[in-house]
This record gives C-alpha cells, structure tokens and sequence, in this order.
C-alpha cells in the first residue's frame, strides 16, 4: 500500500490520516475535501497533498470514504471509472445496508470493504483529528462475503487497522445495521427526546434545578441534526422497530412505577450498564 | 448552632458532617446510624460521636435528616417529642410535597424546613463522603411559608449552607416535585429503559458494537433500585406525567424519522443540552 486517498478530511477522515503516519505508513496520503478542509488537513500533517476525486483515486492502492453518508451513496456512483484494479474502496458510514449494496452495483473495477470505525468526539472537523482516534475502538468490517477479508488489498488494510490500534470485528452489514439502531440510533434519540421534552415542560430559570444526571444523560443532545440525517434516512426500519420497544418499556415501567416489576428493570439495566463498563 | 445530629450518615449525611467541619464548624456532630456506619463515619471524621434518636434529638440545634425518603417519613412520625424549642429539623429528601406534609403533620415542638441539595454519586455511604459534595451545587429550601427562612435558626442554617459552597435555591415542594419530575426522574427512567431495551435485543457478545454514547447515556441506569423505590412511590403522578411526555415525544419522532420535523427537535434539545453545559 503506496498511495491512500482520503475523500472527506474531517474528523474521521483526518484522524485516518495522522494515525497511519503515527503508525509508520511512509507512502503518500491524498486528500480529496474543500479547499478549505484540504488547507487545514495539509496544516495539521493528516495529508501531504489535495486533488480532485477522478485524480485521487486513479493513483491510490487504498480509497479511504470518510464523508456523511450520503455523500458516501454518491461517490460510489461516481468513483468506478476512476479506480485502478487491484485497489481497495473503503468507507466510514454508520449505517452499512445501503452503501454495501450500492457499492455491489457500481464498483467493479476494484474491491469493496465496509466499515464502520466504533470511534467519534462530540466535535467534528479536521481540526479536532486525533492519532489515537481509533485506539481501543471496535472497527467493524461488513464483507458482503467472509473471502473478501482475505484477498491481499483487504488483508494489508486490516493490517493497518490494528497498527492503529482499531479493534477489527467482522458483521453482516444487516446484523451491523440492526445492532446499532439499539447501541447508538436509539441512544441517540433518547437523548434527544428527553431534551426537548424537558426543554418543553421546564422554564430555563428552573434548569438550575437539575443534577450530573441530566447533564450526562443529554450530551449525545448536543450531536448535529446534521449528521443525524442520513443515518436515519438510511436505516429507518430498524430505528423505528428499536423506538416502538423502547416505548413500549417506557409503558411498562409507567404502568408499574409502584410495583416491584421494577425492581426487575433496574436489575436488567444496570447489569447492561456494568457490562459496558467492563463489570459483571 | 453548637450541636447538630445527623439522623442517617451516609454518603449526603456524612459529606454535611465533613463539609461543616472544613468550613469551620467548631461545635458538636453527633450521627444516628447502625453501629457500623457510626464507626466507618467516626473514623473519617465525618462525626464525633453516636447516640440514638431521642438522646441526639434531644440535644441539637440542627437536626439533619439525611435517611432514604421512607425512613424520613417514619423519623418525621416520631420526632417530636424529642426535639428541643429553637431547634431546627431539616431533611435532604429528593421528594418533597409528601415530607413537607408530614412535617406539617407532625413537628409541633421546633421548626421544619425541607430541604434537597442536588449533589450525588453513583456509590453511596460515608466511605464515599466528601467535604466538597455541596460545593457549587444548588440546595433547595421549601418553606410552606417564605417567613419560615428568616426565623434565627433557619438563617443561620442557610448562613453553613453557604459556607460549605452551596447555592440554596428557594422552591414551592410542589413545584420542586413536578421540576425533578423531569429533570431528575425522568432523566433516570429514559436511562433505565434504555439499559433495559438493549439488554432484551442485543446479544452479550454485540456489545462490542457500541460507543461512548450508549456508555454515557446508561451512567444513570447503574443507580439502585433502592434508591429508587422511595421517589417513585412518593412522586407518582408527576412522575407519570413526566413519562407520559417523553413517551408522546419518542412516538412524534418514530413517526417523523424522515422528515424536517426531527431538525426541530435536535434544536431544541441541543439547546436545552448547550444551556446545561453554560453555553447560553
């Protein structure tokens, strides 16, 4: 792997950037972005130098798609024409289903590998890249079949993914898709939705009555409408299955706020919450 | 105020004890509590010296009711005939209207003030005491009357809250009930559900799949049901009221995932999220 192009130098594009080099990758890294993006990428060291789409990826071994969703979808369409055989297409979207079959029926001439880097900061932009980004971060991997884990673009790739720390895990991109809609979409929205529910019912001069609980509980809040979008236009079946069961558990503990069911469900949330924080 | 008794030292009780000795508190604490708390709570400081119920009562000026909700409640039914004229009876209950109207019912002899500082820990008990816990944190004050915080006993207890840096804030009980209704209790049931929906639809070994929101957003959900069984039986219908929003908010937004409905909504719950956080 000589040459790598980055198409969407922000946070997740310019963290790939500079943890390969932290990693010891001493071939080119091309940035396909604004120009104004492309500036502050080349200032922070994440890319040794711009180019358009067509150029950037006809000279790269690996095509690096770490842009919204949507634009992902598009560049897809467009990217074909350009690759050179033998190179590998990756992306960063958060939801797979889509872009793994969009991705079936344009790119031919070379290889496609979904990803999905577990990684991310309430802050976005190249300027909040980080090398360390990925260190620790599950790095799902969604091939359409298991052999396109083995071919030597994707090997090379996965390699490079554990230099920087990533933590590779293979998923069928429906099984991907229907996961996170619990794991995030719907952390996401319960955190939206207690937001404006509370922004609704209480005055601002009342909010100094609130303890770490809400503060905690409403920072996924502050995430952008606008790179909520695409993920819910692009897995919305899912994502409305996951909110019918959360609402539907919401019934159950509202029908039972005196009974001893309760004590059921903080039983089942808190060993979630031990769980995930590397508890029993 | 030369002597107060705090009935229930625990994590609040026994940082109140620490956080008047570090702010110069020079006269006598005495705590109630099983003989095992007393000796972890005299080996940190965070009292002097044991005694029972009548016996303390009987010699502070303060009495600091720092109990589960329900154990206040039964304190309160069995206070008075101990208590001395002049003497202050305040409590730290997360409920109010049910306390105010026990004390109401019940404390002839002194004056009740109720009280509810909104400061915590995920781990309870003295050995997680600390003399900084009120520090910058707001303490609210329910008077039923307002003349009822400027008797001498009631300011000078106002006076050690801010000296142990608390921001008291005075707040009708009923109105402090329907506040925390969503600021405090629903914040914990919508993290509840949440632990709980994941924990029914997403395999152990799927956990891998998740991000530091999920990890936020179930840091509530570790809280025990202990806790919790008092609040939610003395704040049940503004509780249910509370759920009965978030739950007319989830359905608004599973039926508008892919409209510009939803834009509104991150707005509104980013900025309620911003101002949390100072940002307004």
């Amino acid at each position: 792997m000589d040459t790598v192009a980055i198409v969407g130098v922000g946070l997740i594009g310019g963290s790939f950037g500079l943890a390969l080099r932290k990693a010891g990758f001493g071939g080119r890294i091309i940035g396909v972005s604004s120009e104004a993006t492309v500036q502050a990428a080349l200032a922070v060291g994440a890319i040794d130098q711009a180019a358009a789409l067509p150029d950037a990826a006809s000279r790269a071994d690996l095509i690096y798609l770490a842009q919204p969703i949507g634009r992902i979808l598009d560049t897809l369409h467009h990217l074909d024409p350009h690759l050179r055989p033998g190179a590998l297409v990756t992306d960063v979207g958060s939801t797979k289903e889509m872009i793994v079959a969009q991705a079936a029926n344009s790119i031919r001439r070379a290889q496609f590998l979904g990803g999905h880097p577990m990684a991310g900061k309430e802050r976005r932009g190249v300027g909040e890249a980080d090398a360390d980004l990925f260190a620790g971060r599950t790095y799902i991997l969604t091939p359409a079949e298991p052999h396109e884990l083995d071919t030597p673009p994707a090997q090379e790739f996965r390699e490079w993914l554990r230099r920087i720390g990533a933590k590779p895990f293979v998923l069928d991109a429906g099984a991907h898709d229907r996961i996170v809609s619990y794991t995030s979409h719907l952390a996401q929205l319960s955190s939206t939705a207690l937001g404006a529910t509370v922004a609704e019912h209480v005055a601002e001069d009342e909010l100094a009555i609130s303890g770490p609980g809400l503060h905690d509980s409403t920072r996924l809040a502050l995430s952008s409408y606008d790179l909520w979008r695409d993920i819910l236009a692009t897995n919305t079946a899912a994502i409305d299955r996951a909110l019918s069961d959360y609402i539907q558990k919401l019934e159950f503990i509202r029908q039972n706020l005196r009974t001893r069911e309760l004590q059921q469900e903080f039983a089942r949330a808190g060993k979630l919450a031990g769980r995930l924080r590397g508890a029993e």
